[in-house]
């Protein structure tokens, strides 16, 4: 597995202020649409489901990743690289079952919250990063692989760290999972 | 003028494509929420100002910039240090008055509209980017410096240039406008 660095890396790089604060009004303006938390984080993920079908092709070209042979491998290109090039971050990665399809990507720090000291009032069911969630999944699909990806665990809610679980749902097909040129 | 480059840089950056998606996220569900463009330009105003008033004093902090003396040099620090700090360009500025009160950012790129084509139908008169407008708008009112912010050109209007018109409203009080540390 290769990870060289991506190419024109400053030029594909914003202030993540920026981004963070617009996230934010987003998530904000996504409450005042829906009454019930869950149609929030819904449609949260449904968003980034479409931002994720997108950011993939790019991804594949501008990170130079080679073919994958198991979903670990997989796991691990989505937090040493995938994480790291647009949020800046490196999860680590727990494998949660024997079978090898459930994993974990464990988030220290997150920067979509840094301007977030909790959840708002009576919204205690808001998944407020479920976007990511969307992203990988959408991703994952536009190279072949079924999988269901959701927050187990959330700082804000009061958990110790934050854990998003990707469930991969399919038997690993190499011959579909091909890389991008 | 000292334009010293910005403390740990890395670790404020992130993708631009991700932010450059969640925006065009953020604007397609403003535009499902109010029929009239009008209202959806009015809320992104107000929504960038919000994140104006917030990114201001980390602006100061990072950038460095020294009490600006006239209006002119506020527009430069604007252009030439906070365009770039945030999103990676240097619009060029011009003045438009003989009073030296209004002036014009010209934006001969601009990221936000990277996977913009054209703007949906029937959305004629939406300023797509106003967030960058109430942002502005923003982080001058909170150093004192009321100000109109509006797109005078856009491209996705069929406009040859983008071009943000900046009309500070008041006589500058340099008492009033100093650096925050």
């Amino acid at each position: 597995m290769s990870r060289p660095a991506p190419r024109k890396p400053e030029y594909h790089k914003i202030n993540k202020d920026l981004f963070v604060l617009t996230y934010g009004a987003l998530v904000a303006q996504l409450c005042k649409d829906y009454e019930k938390d869950e149609d929030v984080n819904a449609y949260l993920d449904k968003m980034g489901y479409g931002i994720g079908t997108r950011l993939v092709e790019d991804f594949l070209a501008r990170s130079c990743v080679g073919r994958c042979h198991s979903y670990s491998e997989i796991t691990d290109i989505i937090a040493q690289v995938a994480f790291k090039m647009y949020l800046g971050i490196t999860p680590s990665v727990t494998c949660n079952n024997s079978s090898r399809n459930e994993f974990s990507l464990i988030l220290d720090k997150n920067p979509l919250v840094e301007f977030v000291e909790e959840l708002p009032a009576g919204r205690s069911s808001l998944c407020y990063c479920n976007l990511l969630c969307g992203i990988i999944r959408g991703a994952l699909e536009m190279v072949h692989l079924a999988a269901d990806v959701t927050f187990l665990q959330d700082r804000l809610k009061g958990d110790s760290v934050t854990e998003i679980g990707i469930t991969f749902l399919k038997k690993l097909d190499e011959k579909k999972y091909r890389r991008k040129k």
